[in-house]
């Protein structure tokens, strides 16, 4: 349900298509090689060339510290007065004002954050770790699966539906009945020609196994995994053991959406987030270039020359000026640079109409005390609902056992997202406690403050990330990959792993990659 | 398969025996209250009596802790140099000599550990963590399972049997294409009976989903979340998805013994460690406690009166001495306190001799780098092994990242515990070095030294934790539970929940409060 939707939005359109391309791209040196997990070598260094990267996002970031490190003379244009893109983290007096002109400013307690970018590094995402690494930014886990976390259905019926419950029961219950379901075909003789006597034995002894059965007659009837009415202790509590649902509730709840055989590959544990919040990412980039970026710089306008890139830009103070480099590199997400007088070649602007930028929207809600933890015994995790404008609600991964904390009161996409989205500030934080009210009843009395993004209202952004269609993947994508000139673009829009920090980064990789082949054969 | 052994193991007998018993014992007020998660409020407090406490265990540090803050004038005698029992953390100069006289000194690198003890800390040990939050403890998440991590099955056969296989792979498979049979088995008809049309519809949605099915033909054919030959990138780099294992191969490998529909109730992550060590949870009572512990000091005899419990001590120089107390908390492990002339009534000493001690084994391995996170992607969690003498390997959940690591190269119990620990501190890394070597090819380059602990044979414990079988439960453990005259026994041998530290903390919860009531009374 809804942690997947992000991923089938995204992945929707990743299959087929490209494969046709792959054989003439390979020239671009494009090709599954690109599945890589450090930074191109750029071999010979770059001293005396210069490049201008615009946009100081992770891949902005990337592709300027790398350059930097080869000897290219490197300068960064960055809109924004602190470094970073959607890599943000709101803490007290972090400001943001959407395009609708509310304004809002962040008044969480000390030390209490929203991630309210990118908020995840799964383990395989190895591009991101080696930063993380290289800085020696201190990761802690992030909890993104968590059995004793409920799950609030409303799409489904009966007496498990329209209420919190715990996704261990779900998770015991619907593979325990269909593991006595699918032991007794088995047994009965429904797979005698497929499987082995020693097969169908196994098979048997793996559904038991799985499903907690009853090796005798291949019953369920709970297990403890799915929670005790009173837990084991001292002295003579032995226990009260819980009762299974029955499968028919099960399956009307369709709580079961939740279940999955493993989780998807961008969800699976084991997940990071850097401790203290996921802006000490960016900060390690930009501590290390300096002085190279030029922040609170718009770009008005980009030319290309034979010999080189020029880009017009205003800063703060509403002083203009140019900057001329041999090189760039464009990580502007498409959905705002299509509005900038790019001056790219008209393959490319056709080519970005293709990709449309999705309605993303968080809510970081500062409750005044844990009782996620305290009441519920929920550390982390998500709390998953089928209701899209909520999303998904998720316990903080960070400060175990303390006093306050700041949970992600939904996490909105699309149409759901853009619908919360016109609510003001306010009414988003209302909406938010009122539906969390009825699965903690602690909610409201614990409310203290929020702090509220809408991507797609966010002037440098218009969206949290590309959506490509399948069609426009094979058309348009490949396009945008070649550079234009002198112009490679970058970000995570330029790669399969969208939504993520690693696409930007590993986009980034590839391009500086193809523009050092390029400036070394000039 | 090992992960659970010790939990079926300690629970095997858990069950039934004790029901009858209820009504009888509800007058010693041991019922299903006790399933507490906060000390008992010890009312009217202690002042002007006196208990000693013998052992500085989790259970006596506890009982001293709170007793102390009540007003009793405490004094816990311990045989060791330091306070925690078997909750211990070997770093660089931690000794250990075993019965055999074979001496240990650990030889980490600064900032290297092995909780060699407990370990983990289940979310829902609420007794546990009452103290490291009192403490102001820093807790860091255990990673208790890794779906990426390898399943190294011996005693099955075919291609997936012998070699290290992922548990995403097994996972994903075992149950994907049982779900494509049972899908097409309730598509059938076979259900028809059993559920409506309705609920039949949304079963095989169910399993389309926990399965990754096609839902067209309900066909499994692999999912990204098992992994892929090629992982997604940037640019034209979509990824290459793996195949499936075929279910035959996949139960002949009998590596779908660690699938279960939830984790083991005292598995399920979320599950955590202190920050630094297990050790500072003692630590922590230690400090409070203060010079009311009697450090190097061993009990030789102990004797009651009608008004009161003495002990006669001796300590480390050969001094010999008596405290007297009007109470005694005894949290000696009962394989030792069987040992001691002890003054207990004949009920007492012939139930004791119903539990026996678990031999238990384990050993940390020193690396000089962490390959399984480098090389293989595996953060934290267990290589899960049906070898017994290995049991489980397992990768640390500290230090991410980080340049070494000291992993836990075996676990393992009973009359394997026994077998390797019959080996030299040398040939058990040995024996632990070489069978690790079959899953990750580093691990010989890797090793740098080792600390290993065989449980029964610890002096001061002769075991790892209390065993009962069922009839032992039935008959004898009640009769522990009630005092003997002035004396209440504690420890994790006096719970259901055995082996943890919430057994010792919970047991004695409910001894000082039984202990509180006498003297109140008094």
């Amino acid at each position: 349900m809804t942690m997947s939707r992000r991923s089938f939005l995204t992945n929707l359109s990743a299959i087929g298509g490209t494969a046709l391309l792959f054989a003439g791209m390979k020239a671009f040196g494009m090709d599954v090689a690109s599945a890589v997990t450090a930074p191109p070598p750029l071999e010979g260094g770059g001293k005396g060339k210069t490049v201008v990267v615009l946009g100081a996002g992770v891949a902005g970031l990337t592709a300027a510290y790398e350059l930097g490190k080869a000897g290219y003379d490197v300068t960064v244009i960055e809109a924004r007065a602190f470094a970073g893109g959607r890599a943000q983290t709101a803490r007290k007096g972090f400001q943001l004002t959407e395009l609708t002109g509310q304004s809002q400013t962040c008044d969480f307690d000390e030390g209490l954050y929203i991630n309210h970018g990118p908020w995840r590094i799964p383990f395989h995402q190895r591009s991101t770790l080696h930063y993380i690494r290289e800085f020696g930014i201190e990761l802690e886990l992030f909890n993104n699966d968590n059995d004793n976390s409920y799950i609030y259905s409303t799409k489904g019926s009966g007496p498990l539906a329209n209420r919190p419950v715990r996704k261990a029961e779900i998770a015991a219950d619907a593979r325990g009945h269909s593991a006595e379901i699918l032991a007794k075909v088995v047994g009965a003789g429904a797979l005698d020609q497929q499987f082995s006597a020693a097969d169908r034995e196994l098979f048997i002894e793996y559904l038991a196994t799985e499903g907690y059965l009853d090796l005798k007659d291949k019953s369920y009837s709970g297990t403890e995994g799915r929670g005790w009415i009173t837990k084991p202790g001292a002295g003579l509590n032995g226990g009260v053991p819980s009762k299974p649902h029955a499968m028919k509730d099960v399956l009307d709840s369709q709580a079961w959406r939740v279940l999955s055989s493993v989780s998807n590959w961008d969800q699976q544990h084991t997940m990071f987030q850097p401790k203290g919040g996921m802006d000490r990412l960016p900060k390690g980039f930009a501590e290390r270039i300096g002085d190279k970026i030029r922040y609170s710089t718009e770009i008005e306008k980009i030319r290309q020359s034979a010999k080189g890139v020029t880009v017009s830009v205003v800063d703060a103070t509403g002083k203009r000026g140019t900057v001329t480099a041999d090189y760039c590199i464009n990580t502007i997400p498409l959905s705002v640079l299509k509005m900038i007088d790019n001056g790219m070649s008209p393959q490319h602007q056709a080519a970005m109409d293709g990709v449309s930028y999705a309605p993303v929207g968080k809510i970081g809600l500062q409750m005044k005390r844990r009782f996620w933890e305290e009441n519920h015994w929920i550390y982390g995790g998500h709390v998953y609902t089928d209701f899209g404008e909520i999303g998904s609600i998720s316990l903080p991964s960070t400060d175990w056992l303390g006093k306050k904390g700041v949970l992600l009161g939904y996490y909105n996409f699309i149409g759901d997202a853009a619908k919360v989205s016109a609510l003001s500030p306010a009414d988003r934080a209302k909406f938010a406690v009122d539906f969390g009210q009825k699965i903690f009843p602690e909610y409201a009395e614990s409310y203290e403050n929020a702090f509220s993004v809408a991507w797609h209202l966010v002037k440098y952004n218009l969206g949290g990330w590309a959506q490509w269609t399948e069609e426009a993947r094979a058309r348009d994508y490949p396009v945008l990959l070649r550079p234009d000139r002198r112009m490679y673009l970058a970000g995570e829009h330029m790669s399969h792993i969208g939504g993520w920090q690693a696409g930007g980064i590993e986009s980034a990789w590839m391009q500086i990659d193809a523009l050092h082949r390029q400036a070394s054969a000039a």
